[in-house]
């Protein structure tokens, strides 16, 4: 049995920001977005669409949201605002924010909505604003999904927690491939590599099924072809618009599975070593591939489609493109040892997301250690084992 | 710019419907089904699992459902049962008569309803009874699209009506494979083509869009791949999941869409000729696919994909596939001869969905009519040109 549900409205398009008030038919909106927003026009640019129905602006997001911003600025929020809707308008950390600001319990309080996640369950939504989801970047998915990932680094023990309740999709998405034209390079790289990353691990996932799965494929093949020439021509309105297109559907895709183990290896490495998200959910790719490889076979064949069924080891090619593009594929070119690469992926597969992965076998036999992927993919020289 | 939405919660799996007690979660119940599902016992499991929280059973439902039917029982079931959920589980013409059932305006009379439609508007729903569409064949698509084809035969000119609402969608779609394993042959094949017709007329459709092509591609290749096996083995369960699958992808695919050229020609061939609708939109599939060809050449590279790049005609191969299962691909084979053919055609290119067809260029310079499509595609030879 499988299941599939995504609700978001979705219009994509080249410069289909400009349809904002149409779409908002007259509602009063706060916007969420980056500081940058105002030096790049864009601030500007929203200013006069929404006209006099912008009612607050809030502009002072940080990457990675964090527990004690939403404590400064939540109550806040609520009692000035609580009947707006929404208009995120950034990367994931923008659009994320916008989801942990929207969603209130009874009480109305951040606490009280920390203390559910805290003590690991979900918050029991009493209301919620609308939210219309406008991705600058193309990589998060963050428009078409309910989650919001938020960080809390104030303790000893840093960590992360995940909202995802019903309240929190998107009512829309727009998605304008023009937007993300002012993107730094680091960023269209780390932002492709995510959705890359998105896409492959809805694929080796144990809630994958057929719809995300065809979606997924044209994600993954849509990243490999288009980001290499898009780093080199980063204004073409093609390539720009390509991306864009392959983010999105990476974003359906997962939106049904959730993500998997590379995805619990990069919250550690995110904490513990400060890389960039999209950075460190890509960079094990090729390694997270190698183990998914023979445990299912219906996975396997999903996945020969990524780079067609020719290629038998599929994961030396994805490592190949992932140099090309920059990206190191080796825990120790990030300063992670053997030994803290062994825990840290036995740590990632016991966490929510690890348990995702395809390949149920690799706990209860072994945690593999390959600390040499890029040189070599034989197991038997270049990977150490450990059983557990 | 394009768009994309669907909001319908899908459970898919051999015997899912097992699921509809919890999906229900205590809610009244009016069930829409078939006459033949009480013979096939299917009437009494679905007792069973409703239990009393099935308050009505409404069970003559014919195909293609009629005006006169609605007028004498619509305002009784608005009276007596106008705040249940309704479950219907049948093909096409059930999950369609739920859903003009479903839909009342203020006066909350067919007769109000009906009055928008025949005047060319859709009406003003003041309220809508929630729909949990249950499929028992792979073809329909109407578990995830929001509308449904009312057809009046009382007049001198019979006509086609189609509602089409936002409060139309299925809350919930659940997909059982299993339900169509009492399904006579004729059914399981005509099902099957309309699946196909839909996946390939949401391709050569001006609203095409990326999610639609992924999940028609997909769609029309399983059905292709399927559908002989499936007539050989029609109690093979992986075969039965297989054609389901294909069936629900590509309604998803056409439910942002909408159908094109193949079913605008469908509708004369069901109302004049009395064509089966699985039948009537899937005959015209090679003709069609060859007009389209040429016209547009990212949706040729799309169509490409079913049969692989390699095939330079493939509305060849479709037409052997066709006549493969049985089916007739030229319009005489109707008893349609080349004159009515014509007509039948332009007529149809000025229809609503005919106007969704991609080659915008036939409706300016001919309306080219090939009678002889199966024994050759040779447009010299054997089709006729009329410049209109």
């Amino acid at each position: 049995m499988w299941k599939y549900h995504n609700p978001v409205r979705i219009r994509f398009g080249w410069n289909v920001l400009d349809e904002l008030p149409a779409i908002l038919a007259g509602r009063e909106v706060v916007l969420v977005t980056f500081p940058e927003a105002a030096r790049a026009g864009l601030e500007s640019r929203l200013g006069a669409l929404l006209g006099p129905k912008l009612r607050h602006t809030i502009r002072d997001i940080e990457p990675n949201p964090e527990v004690a911003w939403f404590r400064a600025r939540y109550s806040e929020f609520w009692k000035s605002h609580g009947g707006a809707t929404i208009v995120a308008v950034g990367g994931g950390s923008v659009i994320d924010t916008a989801k942990l600001l929207m969603t209130s319990t009874a009480a109305a309080t951040f606490d009280d909505l920390f203390a559910a996640l805290a003590a690991g369950r979900q918050p029991e939504v009493a209301k919620a604003s609308a939210l219309i989801a406008v991705p600058t970047t193309a990589g998060t998915g963050s428009e078409v999904t309910p989650w919001a990932t938020l960080w809390d680094r104030s303790s000893d023990a840093p960590r992360k927690y995940s909202l995802h309740v019903e309240e929190t999709w998107p009512g829309e998405a727009v998605v304008d491939p023009a937007l993300a034209l002012s993107a730094p390079q680091s960023v269209t790289r780390n932002s492709a590599l995510d959705a890359l990353s998105h896409s492959l691990e809805s694929i080796w996932n144990v809630n994958s099924n057929p719809i995300s799965d065809a979606l997924a494929v044209e994600a993954a093949r849509g990243v490999i072809e288009t980001l290499p020439a898009l780093l080199a021509s980063p204004r073409d309105e093609p390539l720009r618009t390509a991306m864009s297109r392959s983010s999105l559907m990476a974003g359906l895709a997962f939106s049904n599975t959730r993500t998997a183990l590379a995805h619990s290896i990069s919250y550690e490495m995110t904490l513990k070593h400060g890389l960039p998200h999209g950075l460190a959910c890509s960079f094990p790719l090729p390694f997270v591939w190698e183990l998914a490889a023979g445990a299912d076979a219906a996975r396997d064949a999903v996945l020969s489609r990524v780079f067609g069924a020719n290629e038998a080891k599929p994961w030396r090619r994805l490592a190949a493109f992932l140099e090309d593009v920059g990206v190191a594929t080796r825990f120790e070119a990030y300063g992670v040892g053997p030994e803290e690469a062994r825990a840290m992926v036995a740590y990632a597969l016991q966490g929510a997301r690890g348990r995702n992965f395809v390949n149920r076998k690799i706990m209860r036999l072994a945690i593999y250690i390959c600390t040499d992927i890029n040189k070599s993919f034989n197991i038997s020289n270049s990977c150490k084992f450990k059983y557990v």
